[in-house]
């Protein structure tokens, strides 16, 4: 994505791998500052993960794959094995339920099967970024398939941020609606905030914002306010892992979405490539939700009035909070699934379909 | 209700009116600071409802029943009748969603009507206390009523604040809460935290705290999180104004709450006394939507890392947002509505019964 930076428009991708080192958007920065973050090996790139310094489903699957590379490049001739299987639990414990993750480091490891240290720090550095040039491409290609549901004027819901910062370059869920725009047509969006971390609208809006599309942010109580007013003709989100059925795991508050929309006949689509589905469950019952620091929800970060990152308190002292962070919402909400091979129902043979 | 501030236990209500000066619980503050806000007249109480210095829908009735026996209070002698017309516009235009406002400076001002100003004084002053008086009956038989729905070990939800600071004392939703402690039950609450204004990790988890109830605040998010997993027996909500057919008005989010809870087949319950059902209108259909300023939604206040309370911006700069405050609940979500005369079906008949 081209990003304008103190006046200055360059192209980024969320995160690439430069001589070893993994660099990327720092994400709890923005929108208030734009700062890219050097992460010197596995063990802080698995961090970042952790920490959320960045996100979403194809930015974790890219950010995994290169943690594994570097962890090749960090391992010693000696004990190479056992360290590299080390690497790999802790890569894959930072995020459990993102499959991207899973997915990422899955494929690394079986491409450099057999391989001594040496000949693996090239392989796996090139699978990495294979993975990374794939969701570029899956990105844009759900973009151009989930664009053919907008028209001029189309006013789509979306929830927490599955737009470039959640992928390496596109997105999903925004992708549309960054293609249709490229077509010509006038798309409007509803951006919820998405508690509680807010990457409705400090990054969904931020992207909007330099995508020059006209949006609203709106808090995640007033998504089914607008659904009901019939002022939503489509809802996109992203996804975290998807079932063999079609049940879909995505952020927090997801569900309430799709039960809303489908109350009022609102087509709701979750977009995500094939990296994202999860053919090894039968349904979303088996998806782990990850639950996360209370104080996410006790707290609460942004740009103080002396212009620095500030954290404050919103809620008493001694308070207590629950944070599961995804949810999941059957199949039965869900009106398809956009990938990069076409859009498809969500059921077993829909998905099926994808692979077949 | 027993208020506990700097380690003294003392009994408080949230809003009353003392030679003429309206005190209310500064709501803004709290739960970081308690302080006492005193308005010297209509127009600093008019302000008060309209800022939220003091809201729910009781204390807001309360609120404006002091406002209107103020203005009594600060008119001349001459030109009496043009400055209670003016005055009693100013108030009702302060929040146009809730209704006990309306029946408030209704009720006094039918209660005064013929009396010159000397005569109105004191009969003004007699009626908003009356209205006060009443709303805290009123919360106790709401909390006695309601409690028969609670067993030992019920999971409650709720959303946004409808006890004690809603009202005057006692409150609608959290009040079978309260009186199910006193018989001796253990129950749980979910606490949505309700943005934009985060009435409820400010407000009920205080409140909740001050009464030793056990809680967790989950953002507005998690609602269909927890509903979904059976770990939630019942909800109760407050509401801001009720419809002669059962529809109900309450804060953002309510509506998603209920469908949700519908979906997964959890009894709904909204809590309110007879003041805010208003039998002048068919459905929610003809209920005004209250808009705040987007602010509300782009920025977010609470304590800062001085211990002063801070606000920080947590979206762009140049980010807009949308911000109604309500939504409706169609009536047919609705398990019933619990009222100080008893609880009845969210419907025609069901409200006819409480007024017959």
């Amino acid at each position: 994505m081209e990003i304008t930076v103190n006046g200055k428009k360059r192209h980024y991708r969320t995160i690439w791998m430069e001589n070893g080192i993994v660099k990327a958007i720092n994400q709890p920065l923005l929108p208030h500052k734009f700062e890219i973050s050097e992460l010197q090996n596995y063990r802080e790139t698995a961090s970042g993960i952790k920490n959320m310094l960045m996100r979403g489903a194809g930015a974790i699957g890219a950010a995994a794959g290169y943690a594994y590379a570097q962890a090749v490049l960090g391992a010693p001739e000696q004990g190479f094995q056992e360290f590299m299987e080390k690497a790999e639990k802790e890569i894959k414990a930072t995020r459990p339920t993102a499959i991207d993750l899973v997915h990422a480091v899955d494929r690394v490891k079986t491409g450099i099967r057999g391989m001594g240290k040496t000949e693996a720090e090239q392989k796996a550095a090139e699978i990495a970024q294979a993975i990374a040039d794939e969701d570029v491409k899956a990105g844009e290609k759900i973009g151009e398939n989930g664009a053919e549901l907008l028209k001029d004027g189309s006013r789509v819901m979306t929830h927490c941020n599955a737009g470039w910062l959640a992928f390496v370059d596109w997105g999903t869920a925004l992708s549309p609606v960054y293609k249709a725009k490229r077509q010509g047509k006038k798309v409007f969006v509803y951006a919820s905030e998405t508690r509680p971390r807010m990457q409705g609208s400090r990054l969904t809006a931020w992207e909007l914002q330099q995508e020059g599309i006209d949006y609203r942010i709106i808090a995640d109580n007033a998504g089914g306010y607008y659904l009901k007013k019939g002022e939503v003709d489509i809802v996109f989100v992203g996804a975290d892992r998807i079932a063999s059925n079609g049940d879909v795991a995505n952020k927090i508050g997801t569900y309430m979405k799709a039960v809303a929309a489908k109350e009022n006949g609102i087509p709701f689509y979750v977009c995500a490539p094939l990296s994202t589905i999860d053919t090894s469950i039968d349904s979303g019952k088996e998806i782990p939700i990850e639950e996360r620091d209370e104080k996410e929800v006790l707290e609460m970060w942004g740009k103080g009035s002396g212009g620095g990152i500030e954290t404050i308190r919103v809620s008493p002292e001694g308070g207590k909070a629950f944070n599961p962070a995804f949810d999941v919402t059957p199949a039965k909400y869900v009106t398809g699934i956009v990938t990069e091979k076409g859009i498809v129902k969500a059921n077993n043979k829909g998905i099926a379909k994808l692979f077949g």
